[in-house]
């Protein structure tokens, strides 16, 4: 390759940055004109000088700042493969951290079309679920009378350290009995959906993994209100004895905003209980 | 859940938030406190606005702004849908430029790695080579005497908005024919490898993807000027022909950089011809 000079304008042309660009990196240092005309002050570059120019940009392509391309320009070889592993790991890093706000998009997203589905409120209908991985806690005596938010917030701390995701469904689990009054209830387990597919550590001896088994279930729909909480647990009961459907799991209580808008107020409960095929 | 009131302290305890923030929310109109104590001006918050505080910290999350979440949150449920249709597109978006920039580092990393193991300069060697995907064009009469790096800026332009990736090698080709002066070689074709697996649409009719076949190369590396181009080749020709190899195909020049720095140009000549296993 022979002996070329390009003027500013040429160069910009021939590898696709814009002269300002140019102008400004000549102004701090990062690639400078092989040759400026005293008289006139125009800026010319060698034909070689391209070369490093796209060596340039592609340390910006990867996310390399320009006071960092600096620095990677003076690296010996050694020192360059330390620095390109670093990159890797990051990258590495950003992929699995917008891998996660995918999932809960898509999760988002899920709740949302069952939300613009929701059947009838108040009537009980079957419907067949898929498994939903969980992380519980016991309930440490709580009851439909006392559980709140905060009730979850460990809980929730911990999905959030964890998975890195954040979740928005709170859910509490009673074992199926034959009850009478709202005040014989006592909750056996509060937790929320996992999201990711990471594995989760275990914990602590109190807090666990689990799932929701997938299968058929009785599931009744309602809006929020402390007073309509024994009557729609009931309908549901009632409707499992009437039609001699055979339970075999607890009943679980999912907690959800229809939508999110602060003003509106307005939380659905979703009961449901598992039921032989 | 019952009625509770949290002051802003327990609040950020309970959701994992500061105060600081609690406090700006409150400010922009984004959180506000269900009541504030008109003589303390206290701000104490209900347990359900937990619910909403999650909704707020989730949007954030998947990287929505403060401004926008104020929007979202007035959205109907079928907005709503979109909205998050919107935000998935965007993340597939970022998945996709982030896993181009991972072969670029990836690409990167090897070229680092085979120039630590470059073997002798100006002896030939012989070595196994994986297949490499190139964009290739006509090279229109260039010969070793008049082929500059701005020979490639369309190739290079094109592997950039095809690609998205910025690449840093240069090949040309000359048919294996039996020189006796650097003035009889004219290049067939110039090209730049493919770093990505992206199908790329043909561009044009003389513009086209081919690749570099898998084999066993004769190679001779050497550092660039053009006084010893032609040399080195002599030698690499003189290598197959004394070995009694049989040879397969053109003769391959890759240039590259031995590293980053302006300061110290040194390219480094690969100069290959695939021969019989």
């Amino acid at each position: 390759m022979e002996e070329a000079l390009y003027t500013i304008g040429e160069v910009a042309k021939l590898a696709n940055v814009s002269i300002q660009t140019l102008r400004y990196y000549d102004q701090i240092g990062l690639f400078k004109p092989a040759y400026v005309d005293p008289e006139t002050n125009y800026r010319y570059y060698k034909d070689l000088q391209l070369y490093h120019l796209d060596l340039i940009k592609s340390l910006k392509y990867i996310g390399t700042s320009l006071e960092d391309i600096k620095k990677v320009q003076q690296l010996t070889r050694e020192d360059l493969l330390l620095f390109m592993n670093e990159q890797e790991k990051i990258i590495e890093g950003k992929l699995i951290r917008l891998r996660e706000i995918q999932q809960n998009v898509v999760h988002a997203k899920r709740r949302i079309q069952k939300q613009l589905n929701y059947p009838v409120f108040g009537e009980v209908v079957i419907r067949d679920e898929d498994e939903m991985r969980i992380i519980q806690a016991a309930a440490n005596n709580l009851t439909p009378l006392d559980l709140l938010n905060a009730s979850y917030s460990k809980l929730k701390r911990i999905v959030e350290e964890e998975e890195g995701v954040i979740n928005n469904s709170y859910v509490a689990i009673i074992t199926n009995q034959p009850y009478s009054y709202i005040e014989e209830i006592t909750y056996t387990k509060i937790f929320t959906p996992i999201l990711t597919d990471k594995r989760i550590s275990t914990i602590s001896t109190e807090i666990e993994v689990s799932k929701i088994p997938e299968g058929r279930y009785a599931c009744i729909y309602y809006i929020f209100s402390p007073e309509v909480y024994f009557s729609n647990l009931k309908k549901l009961m009632d409707y499992v004895s009437n039609h001699h459907l055979q339970v075999t799991g607890d009943i679980y209580e999912l907690f959800t905003s229809s939508n999110y808008s602060p003003s509106e107020q307005e939380y659905i409960v979703e009961m449901k209980i598992q039921i032989a095929d």
